[in-house]
């Protein structure tokens, strides 16, 4: 049995219970509900089964008070979601006319299958949740007392129809925050534990928050408590862990970067040697990067840091490829073999092997260098995997970049990430 | 209810539930469990609470004639599975002196907190599953007629113990294949539905398949029939996709490159636009790639064309930057700026922007020089968002060099992927 505000996530596709898809869905309903106040009590993975749906929905509508759904709204006969919640609420399917005409206006000039007519169904009495990225509404609605919403699948659908319309229906049933009621932020180069104590400290009266953790920062949300409890844990929260590491919204590293060389008017050149090109790939992740990415040495080799960038095999032989020295040159040598405005340099020790017990594991020296001023070197060190090392180096590599354009001070690199 | 020969995962801790982390265990096990003949009736997601835990366990055995339970088998008073099976199987936790004195000596010269004796324990009459990556060993044994099999939540723990383990395990109870009847596979650069289809048509005597799709591969298994049938089928399947897009075993593009370099004795060198530094990201994802990869160079901007690898302003002007000319002269520049003794070159179009009637979106022109060689060039349509075209394009980079290093033949590469 659930305790607390109750809630249960039932996510529908034989393709997740044989594996075929990764479910992403019990995450992130699981992550939006906890910082709404809701205990989730579990999170279920169903295939496309009338009888296990029907089982599943009525052991969970009898124990939670919110049963979210996700998946089943298709066209196809497995698509199971509207009938199954029908029939658990005793009521029939009943046709929407303005979907179905909303649906074949998507498609204008094309002849729609009938069987998409399923997808302007949905069970009497529910209403419907509007999808503006899909073709499928969602729908809300009682079934023995018990709130039940069904989203589809498709995450790039289910996600904006949570943040639009699920959290407002929530916040007019449970007195949940809703989405105005919610600041958004974005930790970056913060472990997920010193974050969780620095939001503790940083908590001004009811206000409650969630975290989502990415490959390049920790998103979180503050619900609850006025607006100016909120902007206060906010503000204390970056007057603890410093402006560089917290940001209001959702940001990432790669987009703040690119903001600030448009908003200096200048492009980046980036030399990589441990990294091997994971700075250039965040930067290009972003459509329209050529405005701001000039392009990138990745030295990973010492021959290359001497052939591609001008770094003299003397300085690579006493001060080694990991020393200030080094990254230094790469940043000068790259900026001047380039048209951009400012370089990232980056050299260090990602592992498993390569350490010692003078550079372990996870010594990463960086230095940025711009037009007419002084290049600055900065030592970092980073635990964890190969990969954390490297994804972590990549990020301090864009923000220490950031900070330069911006003019504003670095972090203390010395404190472990 | 459960169908077929049932099967349940249950994936087991708050931070689950409260969206803290993503669980991968339920679509690993669903896949694995669906290609050795179970169907998985559900994969539920449950918190560190004793009430429900026993309530689903009690529910899964109830259903299923195996449950597998992943978590839960730390040492802290959160970690529930021992006591939770052993009380729905009536019998006391039993201590393991050898687990204890393994555990013990994993940190020799430390001091082992008691807490962690719990670790060394399991219901009485339950097998060990050792754990050669982690201090905690799996069990398994009965609940009423129901075979449970409890195994530790990292990744990196659980997966080696299913194949190592787990497979044996249920090949002794329900004559599934045993890991030695599997036959593994990797298709590379093939849509999941083309592979599907072709796998159907190769399909010798009773083999069956399971598939697990990765950023850069699908791994596939293949189980069922005899031997000879596997083989028959992996053959065929390489006849009709051809050898490059069909491995035997689980093998990673940047790995199969790195294997050629290490046999030829060469290393590498990139020369990446739309890819941003990916190709140099996958080949330096691999610990030891200084041994073959020099480096490489973004060269993102026209300007990094022409200054980093020399290409001319002119053909950048008639012939265009994503064009045979543009790629044969990055892939040469680059080799001739560098120790290396192959390079690979890559321009395209990976959008969403950019694109135009003659080069669309997924346009991608590659090149491949050699010392003392021709160089090859190929054009690639690749379909997919931004992303998606990246990653087939690093792919297909690694994939054409690794070909030409072996001589091999290459691709039909009009094919749409």
């Amino acid at each position: 049995m659930c305790e607390g505000k109750p809630a249960i996530v039932l996510s529908v596709g034989t393709e997740l219970t044989e594996g075929i898809i990764q479910d992403t869905h019990i995450r992130f309903l699981a992550s939006e509900l906890t910082s709404l106040g809701f205990t989730v009590c579990r999170g279920v993975e169903i295939p496309d089964n009338a009888r296990q749906f029907s089982d599943e929905l009525s052991r969970a509508t009898s124990e939670a008070s919110l049963v979210i759904i996700t998946g089943g709204l298709g066209p196809t006969t497995d698509d199971l979601t509207r009938e199954t919640v029908a029939r658990a609420a005793g009521v029939p399917l009943e046709f929407h006319a303005e979907v179905w005409e909303a649906l074949q206006e998507r498609f204008p000039g094309r002849k729609i299958s009938d069987t998409n007519r399923k997808q302007a169904e949905a069970p009497r009495g529910f209403a419907l949740v509007p999808n503006a990225n899909g073709t499928a509404p969602g729908f809300h609605g009682d079934v023995r007392g018990t709130l039940v919403i069904a989203l589809p699948g498709p995450p790039s659908e289910l996600r904006p129809m949570f943040n639009q319309s699920v959290i407002p229906i929530l916040a007019a049933r449970f007195a949940t925050a809703s989405e105005k009621d919610i600041l958004w932020g974005t930790a970056l180069m913060v472990p997920e534990s010193s974050l969780e104590e620095a939001l503790q400290a940083a908590r001004r009266g009811e206000v409650a928050w969630g975290t989502r953790v990415d490959e390049d920062r920790i998103v979180f949300s503050l619900r609850g408590g006025t607006g100016s409890d909120r902007a206060g844990s906010l503000a204390a929260l970056a007057a603890s862990l410093g402006p560089v590491r917290i940001r209001e919204g959702e940001r990432r590293p790669a987009q703040l970067l690119t903001d600030a060389l448009l908003a200096r008017g200048v492009s980046l050149v980036t030399a990589e040697s441990c990294t091997g090109g994971l700075v250039g790939k965040y930067m290009t992740d972003l459509a329209g990067s050529s405005r701001v990415y000039w392009g990138g040495y990745v030295s990973y080799s010492n021959a290359a840091k001497t052939g591609m960038v001008g770094v003299s095999p003397e300085i690579l032989e006493t001060a080694g490829a990991v020393s200030e020295e080094t990254v230094i040159r790469l940043a000068e040598g790259a900026l001047s073999r380039s048209d951009a405005g400012i370089s990232i340099a980056i050299s260090g020790v990602a592992g498993p092997d390569g350490g010692s017990a003078d550079k372990p594991v996870g010594t990463v020296w960086m230095a940025v260098a711009v037009r007419g001023g002084d290049t600055m070197a900065r030592l970092f060190t980073f635990s964890g995997s190969r990969d954390m090392i490297r994804r972590r180096s990549a990020v301090a590599a864009m923000l220490f970049a950031e900070a330069r354009l911006l003019g504003r001070d670095f972090l203390d690199t010395r404190t472990k990430w």
